[in-house]
C-alpha cells in the first residue's frame, strides 16, 4: 500500500544489491526505516525481534531466508540446518512452518546446483501468492461490509473494530483483516475503524499509521474500550487476523482477541476472522488444549516505546521497580465465538466442516 | 497501609498546618510526593487531574473541600456554590455526590458560625468511616478467599485478578478490592495477584506498588491477558472495585471491567465486586442505559508516563501524528455477570433484592 504516495510492499527483493529489503517495523509509526537482511543471523533477528511481524510476512521472510541459505550452501545438510534454524525464531506463526516446509519439500528433490535459483524463485512466488490471497480476502470481506452499508443511511459509516495489526505491514501487501477495509474504502463506502492499541506492543499504532496513510477515518482506543463501544451500538463489525487457525476453526491470534470475541458475542456484533489458507494448522483440532502460547519478554509489557517531545524515539518503564510482568503473546478464540472465516476462496463457518468444505484438498492431504 | 515501613493513609489532616495533605498519585509508582490541598482550586485540580482518584477517596476529599469552603464563608449561598463547584469535578464517582450531599444536609440546619467546625469534624468522620467500611469489606471478602484456599494443597496460592486500583490509594485506607487481599495475606494465606495494567492510565502500576510494599506476590499483565489466563485455569477469583453500582447491581467501574467479567463468566471464575454502600446509586436501576460515561482527554490514551533510564519521569507519544484517540473512562458490567457484591455488611447478590436486603434502610430512603 502507499507511504507518502509511493507504493510499498512490506518486503521486496533488491535486484541491484541482490538482497532482501524490509521495513524495520520496530520504529513505526514514528520512523520509516528500510534495511537489508543479508545474513542468516539477520533473518533470525528480523523475525525474533519483530522487525518483521505478522504471520504471512514471517512466512515470506523465512522463504527468503531459505533462499539465502541455499545460495551459501545448497547441500541436503544445510537444507535441514536452515529449516531448523529459521523454524525456531517464532513458535506460534504457523505460516513460518508452512513456508519452510514448502521450501524444503520443493528443494529436496533438486540437484544442489539448482537449489539456490529455485529457492529464490519460490520465495518470490510465496510473496506474490500472499498478495493475491489477501486481495481475494479483501474482495470476499467487502461483500460483508457492503451488506452492512446497504442497511444504513447514505454516508453513514460502517464502523469496524480491529485488534493488533493484520494490515499490509503484517503481510506482503493488502493485509488480511485490513484488506476488506481498503477495498471498501477504495469502493467509496464510508468507514470508521476503531483501532485497538493492542498492548503490549501497541501494534494498533501500526494499523493507525496504515489507515492514516491510506486516508481511512479511524480512532485509536485502549484495548479495554471495545466492550463498552459494542454495548452502546457503536461497532457494526469486528474483523481480526490470525496467527494460526485450527482445523475446527479455533483462532489463535494476538492476546486479547478472545475478550473482543466474547464482547461481540454478548452484543450480537458479527465477529469475523480474515484467514489466508496457509494460516490453517490442519494438524491441530482443539486450539485451547493443543496450542502452546508463546511467552515473550517482560520488557515488552513494562517498557513502552514512543516519541518524546524532542522528536527522538525513547522508552519508559511503567510498573514499579521489582514488579515482575507476565507476557503471554496470544490467546485462542474458540470457534463458537467466530461468526465466520473470510478466506481467499470465500466465507465459511468456523468449524471443521466449514474449513474442509472450503479447502477439501488441504483437509484431505492433512488426513 | 505501609510505605517504607511507615503507615500512611491516602489523605490526612495536618493539625499543625491546619491543612489537608494528600499523596499526589500522578507520580506514583515512581515518586512518592505529598502535598497540601489549600484552596478550592487546589481541590478541583486534585480531583480533576486525578492527584487523588478512586471513588471513596474522592468522596472524602470532597468533604474536606466543603470544610475549607465553610472555613472561608459559611453562608447558605457558599454552601451551594461549594457543592456545585466540587460536584462538577468528576461526573462518574457517586461517592463524590454522596459526600457532598451529606455535608450540605448536615450543615444547612446549623447556624453559619457552627459550620466550619462541624464540616471539618464531618470530613474526619467520613474518612474514618471509609476506613471502617473497607476493613469490614476485607473481613467479608476474606471468607471467600479462605474457602478457595481450603480446597487447595497447603501453600498453593489463591490466584486473584484485579483491574485498576481499588487499593488503599483509592480509598482512605485498606482499599476496597484489595482489603480482602491484605487481610488474607496478613492471615497467612498464600496469594498471587494478577494485576491488570489498566490502560489508559496504568493504575495497575499503583496496585503493583501497593502490593509490593505490603509484600503480596503479584504479576503485572496487560489488560488483554486475563481471558487467556482464565481459559487455562490460572485465576481462581476476580475482585474489582466500583465507581458506581446501581440499585439492581449493575457495576460501573474502570473501562475494561466488563471484558473481564465476560471472561470470568465464560470460564466459571467467580467475579466479585467490592462495594462500600456509599458507592450505591439508589437513583439508578439500569446502568447500561442510565449512566453517562465520562469521556476523558485523548492525551491519556496517546501519551504514556513512565521512568526514563536516567531516573526522570517522562512522557512519550505512542500513536502516529494525526491519529485521534477515544477515551471512555468507565464501562458498565451488567449484574448477570457479577457473582456477588462484597459490602461492609456482608456478601449479597448483584440484584435489586440482594442490595435491598442488605441495606433496607437505604433502599427505603431512596424510595
Amino acid at each position: 500500500m502507499k507511504v507518502n504516495n509511493t507504493h510499498y510492499r512490506s518486503l521486496w527483493w533488491d535486484e541491484a544489491r541482490n538482497v532482501l529489503m524490509i521495513i524495520d517495523q520496530r520504529w513505526l509509526p514514528h520512523d520509516f526505516r528500510v534495511q537489508p537482511v543479508a545474513s542468516m543471523q539477520d533473518f533470525a533477528d528480523a523475525i525474533r525481534q519483530m522487525r518483521v511481524r505478522g504471520a504471512p510476512l514471517i512466512g515470506a521472510t523465512a522463504a527468503y531466508g531459505m533462499a539465502l541459505a541455499m545460495a551459501g550452501d545448497p547441500s541436503d545438510g544445510n537444507l535441514d540446518v536452515a529449516w531448523d534454524f529459521l523454524s525456531r525464531t517464532r513458535p506460534t506463526a504457523i505460516n513460518l512452518r508452512w513456508a519452510l516446509d514448502r521450501c524444503r519439500s520443493t528443494l529436496r528433490p533438486l540437484p544442489p546446483s539448482e537449489r539456490a535459483r529455485v529457492a529464490l524463485a519460490l520465495a518470490h512466488a510465496i510473496a506474490d501468492e500472499d498478495v493475491g490471497i489477501n486481495r481475494r480476502i479483501g474482495e470476499n470481506g467487502l461483500a460483508i461490509i457492503r451488506g452492512i452499508a446497504a442497511a444504513k443511511a447514505p454516508g453513514e459509516p460502517v464502523r469496524l473494530l480491529t485488534h493488533c495489526n493484520a494490515g499490509w505491514l503484517a503481510t506482503v501487501d493488502w493485509g488480511t483483516a485490513t484488506a476488506p477495509v481498503y477495498q471498501a474504502h477504495d469502493a467509496g463506502i464510508a468507514l470508521h475503524v476503531w483501532v485497538d492499541e493492542t498492548r503490549p506492543r501497541n501494534q494498533g499504532a501500526l494499523t493507525a499509521w496504515e489507515l492514516g496513510a491510506h486516508g481511512v477515518p479511524h480512532t485509536y482506543i485502549v484495548d479495554n474500550a471495545g466492550g463498552h463501544l459494542m454495548q452502546h451500538g457503536l461497532i457494526d463489525l469486528v474483523i481480526v487476523g490470525t496467527d494460526r487457525t485450527t482445523r475446527q476453526g479455533d483462532v489463535c491470534n494476538k492476546i486479547g482477541t478472545y475478550l473482543k470475541a466474547l464482547a461481540a458475542h454478548d452484543n450480537g456484533v458479527p465477529f469475523y476472522v480474515a484467514l489466508p489458507s496457509p494460516t490453517i494448522d490442519w494438524t491441530v483440532t482443539d486450539g485451547l488444549t493443543s496450542i502452546s502460547i508463546e511467552e515473550r519478554p517482560e520488557s515488552e509489557v513494562a517498557d513502552i516505546q514512543g516519541l518524546a517531545a524532542d522528536g527522538t524515539i525513547g522508552t519508559l518503564h511503567v510498573p514499579p521497580p521489582g514488579t515482575r510482568a507476565g507476557n503471554p503473546a496470544f490467546d485462542v478464540t474458540p470457534n463458537r465465538l467466530v461468526t465466520g472465516l473470510i478466506t481467499e476462496r470465500g466465507i465459511c463457518a468456523a468449524s471443521a466442516a466449514g474449513l474442509a468444505g472450503m479447502f477439501p484438498e488441504l483437509a484431505a492431504a492433512a488426513g
